[in-house]
């Protein structure tokens, strides 16, 4: 059974304010949950309706019917099981490396798969925009697919780091050097901008590195690339002579 | 208004046999309508809840309320406009150039984006084994913003045809040769795999180039690359040269 407080409390978890209010978050799915509990996230508890996750305290897990699930659930098609976790304090910048900055990344599916990305290229550290969606949106967590456990995530006021960092910064701009003939280095920040407006113009005029990702074709009519299909061709870049 | 029978036959759209019964697909918006209108799709008709698209025949085109548009819409927060279009015939394979095959892709967001790639990189032809998502599925046709219109899509036996090539097949596998130091020919066949299964097996056994996008990090404990963000290396890494 879940009580209707819990239903309540649940639900009210897709919103970023309550997830502040509470300073809880869920995830549903078996890898994610596992991947989270494997992590130094603090489970609250947990709702399945599998005898399963062995290693959660009785006190931590209730069994429920998936009528209950679909009633906690932020997913069309719910899964077998959905947790609660406690959000953590944000650790400090790891400010060395090659560093992912978002100016203002909106949709949840694109961060998520930039957070899996950077996972997938060794990047550690992602620098967002306080107007970048919170990572702990349940999309997100979603589809970070337990990279969110391995990268670490700051919200901060990001035209301040930027001029502050001694760090060289990279961003994409449509008249920039063509990437593919630039010399890349090992340590720096690579800001990616918002899906409609690209990189904000105060974030623009700091960015001294400005680089483009070289459109082919006859015609060339090609609107532009997904913020997060383009995060993936820039890291394969930064990264492709270390590999 | 929009009576009950064009209703049912727009939302019937949404299913793939219904398309293929009425050889019709409808897009939403005005950027991708506009991209269908200025390509060869031939428009059945257009409903917009806006005075706009001057060029359209008014025999071909319906004001409507947006109560209306709600009901014939795909998506949850409709746009201002939808129209219908007759599904062209398949054009002959462009057998030559850099060519992507998509054996089993299900998700339209990740075909949408794969297009939508291709579009930017140059590659005009895009080949699916039978069971890949029906480009003419309304989430897909959102999700390649208009680059349906520029790239070439065709439906075959894939096994069937990989085998018949005389182009290299290239296919990525987890024990593949690193990608950042093959050498990689202009013209080729590049296979991407399902979501969840990857590669077939019958594929697999007839690609002879087997390339991996290495991972980075000390944990390397990244799941996988989303297909869509794979494609996007790999097509990144055919042109790096010819840019």
């Amino acid at each position: 059974m879940v009580s209707k407080n819990q239903i309540k409390l649940i639900t009210s978890l897709q919103q970023k304010k309550y997830r502040i209010a509470n300073q809880l978050f869920f995830a549903e799915g078996v890898k994610v949950i596992q991947e989270l509990l494997q992590s130094n996230f603090e489970l609250e508890h947990l709702y399945t309706t599998q005898h399963d996750f062995d290693t959660v305290l009785d006190s931590k897990k209730s069994l429920i019917h998936e009528n209950d699930l679909k009633k906690i659930s932020a997913l069309t098609t719910p899964n077998s099981c959905l947790a609660v976790f406690k959000i953590p304090e944000e650790k400090p910048i790891i400010a060395s490396g090659l560093i992912i900055a978002l100016d203002d990344v909106r949709d949840p599916g694109n961060i998520g798969t930039i957070l899996r990305l950077c996972d997938w290229f060794g990047v550690k550290q992602v620098i967002c925009s306080k107007e970048t969606v919170d990572i702990y949106n349940p999309k997100v967590v979603q589809a970070t697919m337990g990279s969110i456990t391995r990268v670490n995530v700051n919200y901060v006021d990001l035209p301040e780091y930027i001029s502050q960092t001694e760090l060289p910064v990279f961003g994409t701009f449509m008249d920039g050097e063509n990437i593919y003939k630039t010399n890349l280095p090992k340590e720096a920040i690579v800001v990616m901008g918002n899906e409609a407006n690209g990189i904000s113009e105060t974030i623009e005029e700091i960015t001294k590195n400005r680089l483009s990702i070289p459109r082919f074709g006859d015609l060339q009519q090609a609107e532009s690339l997904n913020v997060a299909t383009a995060t993936g061709i820039i890291l394969s870049e930064f990264k492709r002579n270390l590999a």
